[in-house]
């Protein structure tokens, strides 16, 4: 079997982008639907607008966590197509919820272009598409994957991540959206459990359960792992959080919205958390409203509760709990998996 | 193992009503996920409100048809169990379809009270509720069906009958809705891929793949049974095209709109066909349109082209036709199961 060309990142990279091609044509030639022309245009046109066009860091991680698993660089071509399947299965449910998510939040842009929904000619038919791409997966998997012994774990493990991801996503919609503003509502409790489910178990647990699959591995003997994972996901998304007041608009490409959006951030659980009443006064009468001037009120008040130095805190302790969580695995493989995950994101600035 | 109470329909149905209860609740109590008070109360009213309320003929069907199979009226306890089960999960796949076609065809009412996404504090948290409509399915047949040989299957099922009904869906979208109304793009061939993919492999086929899997049937036995079940699927959307404009509004529950909502129903299909130069105009000018003076000029073509006539005619050849191929299969009880759907509809008023 050939192995070349995959040794490196850049290689990684380009044969994973190549894969795309490939399974995207295999869609497009399913027997178990009869194409018209319109409809295999529509769906060729939909998949690159919204699978396209984003770092691929998900689908990317599963090829690297099952490398450094193997413990080896260059995969034989067969062994890394599977691996870039399942990365690009995980990039096209990545694709699906942000689909229903931008209609959800009625978002306006993504990626740098408008909103697929918003495109002119698709509306509400955005709604279809996203049950199209999630429906995509499982003919990916059906068609890769149907006679591996593992096949119904691969199954069961994106259903499962799927219910996860829903039900944190129903979490934020009825914390953030319903009814009237109230801040009482927003504690660390809260905030903990709406980005473990909505975003830890996708983004970080899911590619490495792939590669552990990949590898022959049962996940019922990975509960730690799955731990550690979901707990690095929460502090990814505390950075996330962290870097949308006091991140360089320029270097992270977007400007943050997180106080005018009412969002149930990692910081003003912290301001909550830390202030006294006169304080939470302002909280009160500010947070969740456009107005500049009202925003930066919230945001002289982060400063006056230092929470810089709460978040530089929080981050050296959650890389000390991390390190010495990982350095307790008894396989040295998973170890480095985890290791190379959490270097990719420790003091991140984007 | 107990039988009671399951042998007559009314026992049936009862059985079945009262199922629904139990996986409601075993799903309120997933362990994949930590539910809140508020997200409890959210999934469970959202349950009652968008899977109940319907006749329920497509889950009670994989019952009658595995009784049929098996060729006794009553079945174990447990048997009993695993078909309603089967026949709850074509339930929720329902619910999840038209939670999200109410959102995408902007409609008020479904099944005599405001579509789910109307309803006060819902909103576009209606297209996540459609997300864990569809993934319920995938929990409960974990939960009842991991550990028989056919669990593959009945995923596989799912997944490629969801992946043709979002594919027909997605037809009648941009037949339907895209562009300037054009009725030169209706035709007796996109009808009928619209009505095969949309309708016919969920409402006809699905039942009975689901009994058959119960029996331990491989389903690559039975293409022949699929299609005749499309076949069949097909037929009774021909009839709900009938009776849109025919049927008395009394008795089928609902004033028909097709005309005014330029659907690619069977009538116009069948119009276009049989209308001069003259005719065709007519058709064009008022095809489509609220005015009920326009509605009136359609259906006053329809009653000079004589379309209850050809109606009349299809319905008794594909009548003849249907029996013809059932009555060609080997198998006794799989003819009971496909007669069995046949007379259910023959001839139907509702």
């Amino acid at each position: 079997m050939a192995a070349a060309g995959n040794g490196s990142a850049g290689d990684t990279k380009a044969v994973f982008a190549q894969i795309y091609y490939k399974l995207k044509e295999e869609l497009l030639a399913d027997p178990a639907f009869e194409f018209t022309p319109e409809s295999h245009q529509w769906i060729d046109r939909m998949l690159d607008y919204t699978v396209l066009g984003g770092k691929c860091n998900r689908g990317l991680s599963v090829v690297d966590s099952y490398k450094l698993l193997k413990g080896t660089d260059v995969l034989p071509e067969d062994e890394m197509f599977l691996a870039c399947t399942l990365g690009w299965c995980i990039e096209w449910l990545q694709a699906f919820f942000l689909v229903l998510d931008d209609i959800m939040d009625d978002s306006h842009t993504r990626r740098g272009q408008p909103c697929w929904f918003r495109v002119p000619q698709v509306g509400m038919i955005a709604c279809n598409d996203g049950i199209i791409l999630r429906n995509h997966i499982s003919r990916i998997l059906r068609l890769h994957f149907r006679g591996k012994p593992y096949y119904a774990d691969l199954l069961d493990l994106f259903n499962e991540v799927e219910f996860k991801t829903a039900s944190g996503q129903l979490l934020d919609l009825i914390t953030t959206h319903e009814g009237e503003k109230d801040l009482t509502k927003y504690n660390i409790t809260v905030h903990r459990r709406i980005v473990q489910y909505k975003t830890a178990y996708y983004s970080f647990y899911l590619p490495v359960a792939c590669a552990l699959l990949l590898s022959g591995e049962d996940l019922n003997n990975f509960g730690a792992v799955e731990n550690i994972l979901v707990e690095m996901g929460i502090y990814f998304q505390v950075q996330d959080d962290y870097l949308d007041c006091y991140g360089d608009p320029e270097f992270i490409g977007k400007i943050g919205t997180d106080i005018e959006d009412y969002k149930c951030s990692w910081l003003v659980v912290q301001a909550l958390k830390r202030s006294d009443e006169s304080q939470k006064q302002i909280l009160f009468e500010n947070y969740g409203k456009k107005d500049p001037a009202c925003v930066m009120k919230v945001k002289n008040l982060y400063k006056e509760l230092d929470l810089e130095a709460v978040f530089l805190e929080y981050e050296n302790e959650s890389y000390k709990k991390l390190i010495a969580e990982i350095e307790a695995q008894p396989s040295i493989p998973v170890q480095n998996v985890l290791k190379s995950f959490l270097h990719k994101i420790y003091k991140r600035q984007k």
